[in-house]
């Protein structure tokens, strides 16, 4: 692909020479033909020494290289540029007999089906989905066009996923709800008749899980992204263009507003509301509303700022505790001393 | 199903004329023909809006509808009556040729087996078991009657299970533990040797692991329940009737009670003991044995009440130590105030 | 398996008259024919009583038994024993032809491939590998001699997998990294084009998740070991002969030294570094760099001693609270007091 292509497609302006670009690299490793980009100023003095034919960079940082398709968002436009290079994965064709199809099954002749696939009744499958070797698809499902499913997913009876989802290998959605009732007689099974909805445009990564509703859906909205080995759990509502990191957990009917960014290892507990645009920093243990636009952190959760200034104290809680000692004896020492004076 | 059936069933009293119910629902969604509940005091005004043709409630509110089906734990009937409605999943019947059965398997005639199902020498398979697609059975395994395996788990050599045992999508039982000594000529495996017994009654959440035991075996006892992405070590000993909230971690040989709730996210350290009917909060990191019958918290685990008063006080760490050091200069300018005077 | 001969395999001393051994054991439940091993002192009075035909212990332990095998170091030379008795898992053999393998895959003839198979175009699986049912080996993948994979594991494109590793059920290697850049116009997905090594010696924990690099690659060193559910996130490094237990959680980027072990639950953010031979408490939350050889406990993470002071501490925070108070008003009466005598 030519440079003058790739910077046209971006609406960049074409820095040098045109040249064949092969491919996208990092700074330190790029040769003649692949291009870089400076996103982060720790890297900036590799670009004098980068082989690299373009390098992808901001205004300011433009007299670094004769070689710079200057950018107002270098990261961003690099990103849409190893789009032009990425490959779908995957050497099979077509639509293995190597399968298990229900007859009452609707498999959109496009649809990619690899071995070792079941698909049960009523299910239907989108054109140009991509299913991979020992996905099961549940009764009723529905799979929309262009979503891709990795091997070993198992998709359980009534989950519907909108267009364009990727879903990694391992993922199971509609597995039932932690749902039960401790009675005098034991505990009961409260039976999870409800669904999954995963809508358009979303990302669920390797060995996550997402259980089925009890009663009604459990919902991931259009164009959230979501990691690997992250658990949802029943009647969960996720908003849109949510981020949430690998190994999160978000207990039973809360709701997730729209662009919510969860970092790893965040837990939530049941029906809490978790407002548009909050950020949940690392591990922190949500047992609260957050309202929208808000930043916590920290076990029990709280706002971010106080959560660093309390972090800060956390070490010296022994000194702290020292210091109280000495006040104490100080005082105590200062008290006995007046007394004996005033006698 | 009739109105008249569903109340003698649970054994409550028909409060309207007779109808025909096809199915539940919660107070919100429900339609005419629908079965709903009222647990939760939050949801009161829904009462007297919902469509419902009849409403689980408790005797003090009957009062809110003339079609009350008053009973006394709501919640769990209404539990036992989704019963009537929910259907097994899976449209496959019978015993799929598309699989590898070692000869020398056992396989009941009554038991159902998908397509690209693998089971090994020596293992045995009980009556109406119902195996799903992608299930690796190992050698010597043991299946009870009446347990549903879902699609794609593994249960590695000579795993027993009992009846009535439902397990989630992607589930492994029987992975080596993890166990290595570190030697002077590097770190030596110890072969897991042992095996994982999981008994009658017990519900296993999607993509759970559950290591054998190097020597002996790992358990999981009677009626115990066990969220999605729980992680139970070698050796680890679960009582009866204990619920597992998702993602907890167990370290290898602790020992767990009867009627334990580990809530999520919670980590235990091995060889621990954590006592009958203990309470365990969400994100706590046990690294003591907790005696019966308590509810602890906290990282590293306090007592729950403890806890509680320990995280009010985390936010106002800051403001503490302002205070502590006002304190300090007061006191030193009144010990400097008094000394001037003494001279 | 004779005992002179055990105790010449391991370079020991036979201590008494020989005899077939059949297996091994716990103190408790060995039988006449199996050896057991004291290396916990907690079980020493069970050397008296055991049955064990031999037990492996050390030199100052040897007058409690007629039967000891002196070793300096008894379980690890325990750990070596059981290799003895410890068969592989799995009762097929040869290469299935219930699988689905491009044309352009190559195949060592002494391979061993279960049905339910898929091989990609371009991979490579060497002499005496074991691929077990369900597994998905994506196009260009190398699986080294001698390497054993578990059922339903997924290996994403370009994984590079080493000799003599065993990677457990429900694994999934080379899933895309979740690298999102925001944007005006929504969130761009950065295509993850790099891939995934796992160095010769390597053993990975069921349902375990390794993310591709975006760029370049993800690395596991020789020699280490990882446990069930652990994620680690695009390009990270991890050195030689590291421990990392489950449910651990690696952000992107970060590098492990050699020799480092990570408790269960610990999660560390991106871009950091953790040096050679560092210890990491369970569940701590590390933000920042860890210097070689140092132990870090807690979240945010701190040098360990300073966390064990810490949260000794932690309960006692309402009464430290309460002190200071008290200090306070007492502060502020003799305040008051001196001031009165002035008048």
């Amino acid at each position: 692909m030519l440079l003058s292509e790739i910077a046209s497609h971006l609406g960049l302006t074409l820095p040098c020479a045109d040249t064949e670009i092969t491919g996208v690299n990092t700074l330190a490793a790029a040769t003649t033909s692949e291009i870089s980009f400076l996103a982060n100023p720790k890297y900036a003095d590799q670009v004098a020494t980068t082989q690299a034919a373009a390098i992808l960079l901001a205004g300011k940082d433009a007299h670094l290289t004769p070689r710079a398709l200057i950018s107002e968002q270098p990261y961003v436009d690099f990103a849409r540029c190893v789009h032009f290079f990425a490959l779908p994965q995957g050497s099979f064709t077509g639509q293995s007999s190597q399968v298990w199809i229900h007859p009452d099954a609707h498999v959109h002749p496009d649809a990619l089906i690899y071995p070792f696939v079941t698909i049960e009744r009523g299910a239907r499958i989108g054109a140009r989905a991509r299913i991979f070797s020992g996905v099961y698809i549940g009764e009723n499902c529905q799979v929309g066009e262009d979503t891709c499913i990795y091997p070993n997913c198992s998709l359980m009876a009534d989950t519907k996923i909108g267009a364009r989802v990727l879903i990694h290998a391992g993922v199971v959605l509609g597995s039932d709800g932690f749902g039960f009732a401790p009675s005098a007689s034991g505990i009961v099974k409260f039976p999870q008749i409800g669904h999954v909805v995963i809508e358009d445009d979303v990302e669920i990564g390797a060995n996550t899980t997402i259980d089925r509703a009890a009663l009604g859906q459990t919902t991931v909205g259009q164009g959230t992204k979501i990691d690997n080995l992250v658990q949802l759990g029943h009647n969960v509502q996720i908003g849109q263009h949510c981020m949430i990191v690998s190994q999160v957990g978000i207990a039973g009917s809360s709701v997730i507003g729209n662009q919510v960014i969860l970092a790893g290892q965040v837990g939530i507990a049941g029906h809490l509301h978790v407002g548009d645009g909050c950020r949940v920093g690392a591990q922190a243990g949500v047992g609260q509303d957050i309202p929208a636009g808000k930043d916590y952190s920290g076990t029990p959760a709280m706002p971010h700022g106080t959560f660093l200034r309390t972090s800060m104290i956390m070490p010296k809680l022994p000194d702290l505790k020292r210091r109280l000692h000495r006040l104490e004896k100080e005082l105590a020492a200062l008290k006995e001393q007046l007394a004996q004076k005033e006698e």
